[in-house]
């Protein structure tokens, strides 16, 4: 019998799980359908009872832990706690709903945490003790490993950069606040440059003829990849305040690297790159040199499970 | 024979020492001129022949370890680097030096980290695990603390929180860039946003009648006392400024507490107050009641040479 552990992420949409071995190999992946279950008693048992079957139908594992990455998870308390985006709602007790079906020990945290766990035992951080992992996407996650330990911090929250202010008073929040990080450096944040630079700028583009609520970041980075003169300018201030956040970062825990994941780093060198020349610019001079920008080593394709997979891993080597 | 360590807080005018056991009572202080000993190793010699004086005052007292708090140390190296208030060009050797001479283990950080230690051995924090002090002085230097381990970071450098840039292009500081922390929330802060306050508010105040150059922190804080417009003013803004790096520092790493240190908590609820209110204000609602803002624990008399001794006796439990 081979040890796995099963590494489950939960999104808003789709709850993705799958085996996945102390290399890093997944042996299997399914997915339930979040909406399927308003109760979250309904979700535990259906998530044992998929469990069982992908086991059966892998014969020669054994499942020897749980690690779930789950929007505003509390690693300290196991909970989700206020998931706008859930039908959960209120604090719920999911790793301890969990392991009364499982019987085995459960992990949680949020999907950047869970991301930067990921980064740590499988992939480009391997040799690391100080790094962060931001998360780009709709929004901006992160999680932040300090002398080798993920930062949860007093609450268990810690960890959420996306909501640093960097601009005071600057563009609206959905956390209901203004300027924070996130705003900026996303693709979501991407988008609303690019609408600013509609009125800022007078060149044409073709990101004109679309109404403004069909702008996609994956349109602006194609558009900019054929020479857009818009689309450029949208991803070079992108990198500029993308770097800012980083340039904080460092200031603050000096890591020896951040890398960059999701949507938003499919524009590759084109955002990379003066990200780079942005940070070496204006980080504060004792610092300029000490951290590379680069790219997650972990393939997007399994990130999810790895990353929930890796958390489970490191709690039961301790 | 009782155990004792030396903590030694080096300055660009002082160096102050003592011998301190491990409830943290201050045996013996003393002091050298920073000037007088241009050559390092001139240094050495004249500190372990001071301290083998105030042992032989002093009996019944084994030296067992040196903590020292210096400007741009270097805690994984033992260096201070670069330093532009003292005599010592480059990078020096610290440790080494004065290891080669007293013989005992010698640990070496900047002052702000070992305010940081003082604060959990013999302050405010002793059960805390997360906590940040914030030193309030000419500049704003800060100690971070992670999972009970003050955060030194891949270079050894991490937590310059007054350098973190909290408004884009604003004040310029003393380290090349704009926006710093430090040129908002310190002493010299409060000194600039009056002189911004003389322009834009129209009140009489008697600051009105001192030249800017002879303007000190502690002039203002007496005048807002009195109940003086613009001091108060002034006051405000410094803790809405202060409370803005407090916030992003707890949207980091959600300490159990900040607690503020240094010339300018000598205005006392003054300022205490209004910062506590922005930061219930505009914290992310997610670390809203969180975070504890306390005047440091340590007194102000010994705490350089506490904390020096702090991170001593820390690295000597080990």
């Amino acid at each position: 019998m081979k040890d796995v552990v099963a590494g489950i992420d939960i999104g808003g949409t789709n709850i993705i799980f799958g085996l996945v071995d102390n290399s890093g190999n997944v042996i299997a992946e399914n997915r339930l359908k979040t909406v399927d279950y308003p109760d979250i008693k309904d979700y535990t048992y259906a998530q044992d009872e998929a469990l069982n079957i992908m086991l059966r139908e892998n014969p020669g594992h054994r499942l020897i832990g749980l690690g779930v990455g789950a929007p505003n998870a509390n690693y300290h308390k196991g909970t989700i706690e206020l998931a706008p985006n859930l039908a959960w709602k209120g604090i719920v007790p999911l790793a301890e709903f969990l392991k009364e079906r499982v019987h085995v020990p459960v992990i949680v945290t949020n999907d950047a945490n869970a991301a930067a766990m990921g980064e740590m035992i499988f992939g480009g951080a391997k040799e690391m003790k100080d790094f962060i992992v931001l998360t780009l996407g709709t929004g901006l996650g992160s999680g932040i490993v300090i002398n080798g330990q993920v930062v949860y911090g007093h609450t268990g929250f810690a960890g959420e950069l996306g909501h640093t202010v960097i601009v005071p008073g600057g563009r609206e929040c959905g956390c209901g606040r203004r300027g924070c990080y996130e705003t900026y450096a996303s693709a979501s944040g991407l988008v609303r440059t690019v609408l600013n630079l509609f009125s800022d700028m007078r060149a044409d583009s073709v990101l004109r003829d679309l109404p403004p609520s069909e702008l996609t970041s994956k349109k602006i980075v194609e558009e900019a990849e054929k020479g857009d003169a818009i689309a450029l300018e949208a991803i070079n201030y992108t990198a500029e305040m993308l770097a800012l956040g980083i340039i904080n970062a460092v200031t603050f825990s000096s890591p020896e690297a951040v890398f960059l994941f999701g949507g938003l780093v499919k524009a590759g060198e084109l955002l990379l790159d003066p990200v780079r020349k942005y940070v070496d610019q204006n980080v504060m001079p004792i610092f300029r040199g000490t951290v590379k920008i680069l790219p997650s080593g972990v393939s997007e394709t399994n990130a999810a499970v790895l990353g929930a997979a890796a958390l489970a891993w490191n709690e039961l080597k301790k």
